[in-house]
């Protein structure tokens, strides 16, 4: 993830080797790897999310999963709520449960602020060029007010309705994302088997109704396209284990609200195998290996 | 399917409710209701296919599955085998099993004759624009000369390699076809439940890594998209039961050649379990309507 | 359910249209039908779980869904733990997220009393019978002391480990119960298309390695065995709601410890769409009516 | 595979390596790799399945997969068909397509002979112990001829119908088997994870509605039975590879007869990207492995 300077705002974000990172002010063209290195880039950084929280109304925190965003904000004498000014504007980009998203909600307004969710979805190249889509839930208001620093950083910045929705749209989105993907798999993995070139029947499909975002700029077939991760040996990109996790939350949420969810299910499982066989640091796109048969995987 | 002229063709297509339709030049923009008075339109009909052939050394066939093609090219005294004239060009627009194209092509080599399978996709409208899509297996001669007739009816007019190769592309694109198509409709039903508005859903997906063509041009969710079968109780369009015929091909092709397919496979299923359950005749689309609760089905 | 008497033991059930039941004392081999009739029948009923727990240092709860037990427990004021008595035993006999009988626990150990999950299975004839499986989860001092009561309904009570086990042992039956219910079902409804007599199809499953407690003693095949379900018109039994809801435990168990259930999340999806089309109360086995083709359904 | 002695009948099967293998009579207590050594065990072989015929009119057949059988039966010279004597019983127990069976036998009809389908169950103990289970599909006249024989191996000889009924039976209860064998690895993996000791997990399955074939006499978890593949590091029994082709069977035939078998494809597909992964040559009770963590699979 890449950061993009927001004068006046707190950062709080999550390495998963190294803990939490806590920045003041000065984030700027900041990747992942870099914050890291927080102190010696001159940025201010604190010890604790309540630190952040002494010191700024507006916070922005990215983890990983639900159960960060709730040690992060609720955290007695360490989280974001134990010293939240009044006022105060939460934006949480982290992809969790909506019912979590809900619940912080619920609490901030208790301290007289406001949260929106506003996950992110664009991938690397999207983060590098700030072209990444936002779609955030909240009131009106606290919309307007984190679309400020969002649109920095994003090309897209929308707003889907209510606290929760925002989280909505990103599960919704990547549920069909990993659906697509692990079709796009199969389609070109049948279709080599059957004797099409890879390069052609991409574009026989990109050109007809099976076209999707995986089939035209993310394809899973190594070769067909130039720097994506199929042609870099599925490095880079969006884990596995992290598509896994997101379908887990989509999961969740149909199952909490009665909703069928057939290819979603099947989908989250697959995934779900492969971070079991060795695909979890994988970009999930090597779905297309995983189904190959063993003497072509190599 | 609409019909334009190509002078000096003969035309086999199937109507369901009447048998074989056979016809000698002057078919134009003719639409498949239509062939059915193809003598009150001034065509010259014939009785049988070997009639055609008889008469006519470029033939183009499209029908429903692979046994009426078999029956059309190989039944005794009628089929055009039968009464093929030396260097006929055959072109089969049906969708069928790719093995199946391979064994009319090797009969018509016998009779020193040339066979492609040049299945279509596209739809109502494109096929009433001329826009369809032709995609062929042959060997390159043939390929020209049944492109002369293709590129009447079609935009695109693709080779894909040698007899059977048009099939394999037509299959896996309609697999992921019906794959997307599935899990839009999960994603649109899923974010609705969630709170979601759906137009404002289509527009987030279609903006971000979610979209695909189901979800773009022919969106399952009623209201969201004009001039689509879901938008008109999910009538005209391309039936649950020729996905289910679609999807079945793909499984063949795909236990054949051994390759695993488990979204193509689910997919084939739900569309079966469609056509079992009253979807059999409604857009393919509707399987957004086969997955909403009872009470708002209606 | 069916009750039998348990001196000195509190009750709570719950009857979906008129919420909770509570009694003290006297309940005998009664259905759940009647225990709307307490008072009639000269039960001594209170009017919350709080009253029962104040009169009584043993309660057996028996309830819907996570969210009763919950209810149930812990409201303040009105639930068991706001009038709880120090060295009660609380006995659940829910099936809920072995993650909620665990938080149960460690409230119960906070107020010097014991907690166990027993959920059981056996169904409407095993309940009559007497013949119900517990399988329970809890201290051993703790499954000693339940055992005493559980050993009058049932004629299996399972110590399966540490609190929330019973619960485990409760889903990973249900989940294989719900799989190879739907697979009995596909196997028949394809057997007979092949033109076998049900009857015999099951005679061989039940004699070869396809065999399960569907084929054998509930198959759902109408007409194969008399006083099932199937033969009913697939009336009474375990409802598809219910099924649903118990793979959705399995579903949430599995992503929570990142266990992959392919089958399982495909049944738990079945099971949704089915109660979303009108089964929803008919017996799960109702998944051979559901895959049927339209005219045979009737 | 292990054959008894019947006396003066002719049986041809097939070694994976080696090639078909032929023999007149004498044919005792073998096992299908004893077979390969006919010469030294003083049985006497012929060269082609047409000098079977010329010297036997009771031919049995056991063989791997469709081509083959139309291979042995329907070969120009070398066939059974091309030296079949009259009034020859050809008894097929081969697993294939039930279409092929159906065609088999309208060629032996024109020949004036008698073909009876008969695929079998058991596994290799079942073999060693005659205890097989035959599913023979015929008229009654040919049954009863194919009984002599057959009960010589198996201890169930059962007639389901016309030709073709026998590999329907056979067809169903393998795609049950396939099913049941992954759902319940599932539930033991998962169960396992819930902190469900093995052991104690199966004997309650056992004991309840989630028992079967698979959980009862063939567990997939090692250490729960002796003496069965998983206790055997998934060494000898039936091969992920031939449960991969009879699902396929199964699946083709569904697709055929339009009948939905949504878990029957998904076991299919699991077991086929099992087949593609390593898993070809072990049992299919394997799916527990494969289900595992990568950790844990060592």
């Amino acid at each position: 993830m890449y950061f993009y300077s927001c004068a006046r705002a707190g950062y709080i974000n999550m390495n998963h080797m190294y803990g939490y990172r806590c920045s003041i002010n000065g984030v700027k063209h900041m990747s992942s790897l870099e914050t890291l290195g927080f102190i010696g880039l001159g940025v201010q950084t604190v010890n604790s999310p309540a630190d952040v929280a002494a010191q700024c109304k507006h916070i922005i925190t990215m983890l990983p999963a639900t159960q960060h965003v709730q040690e992060v904000y609720t955290s007695r004498g360490t989280g974001i709520f134990s010293a939240i000014q009044e006022n105060s504007l939460l934006v949480d980009s982290s992809t969790i449960d909506p019912a979590a998203s809900q619940e912080m909600a619920a609490i901030a307004s208790e301290k007289d602020s406001s949260y929106v969710d506003a996950p992110v979805s664009g991938g690397v190249n999207a983060a590098r060029d700030a072209a990444l889509t936002f779609m955030v839930g909240g009131a009106p208001r606290s919309f307007e007010m984190a679309q400020k620093y969002l649109s920095v950083m994003g090309r897209n910045v929308v707003h889907c309705g209510p606290v929760g929705t925002g989280q909505a749209a990103k599960i919704c989105n990547n549920m069909l994302l990993g659906i697509s993907m692990i079709g796009t798999s199969e389609a070109m993995n049948l279709g080599k088997k059957l004797g099409l070139e890879p390069k052609l029947l991409a574009k026989i499909l990109n050109t007809s109704s099976g076209r999707c975002w995986s089939s035209e700029v993310y394809n899973p077939c190594p070769g067909v396209l130039d720097g994506v991760p199929s042609s870099n040996n599925y490095e880079g990109g969006f884990g596995t284990a992290l598509m896994t996790k997101d379908l887990g939350l989509a999961n969740n949420a149909a199952t909490v609200n009665k909703s069928p969810i057939p290819m979603g299910s099947l989908a989250h499982q697959i995934y779900r195998i492969m971070t079991s066989s060795g695909y979890a640091g994988k970009d999930f796109s090597s779905a297309y290996q995983f189904l190959q048969d063993q003497e072509e995987k190599s």
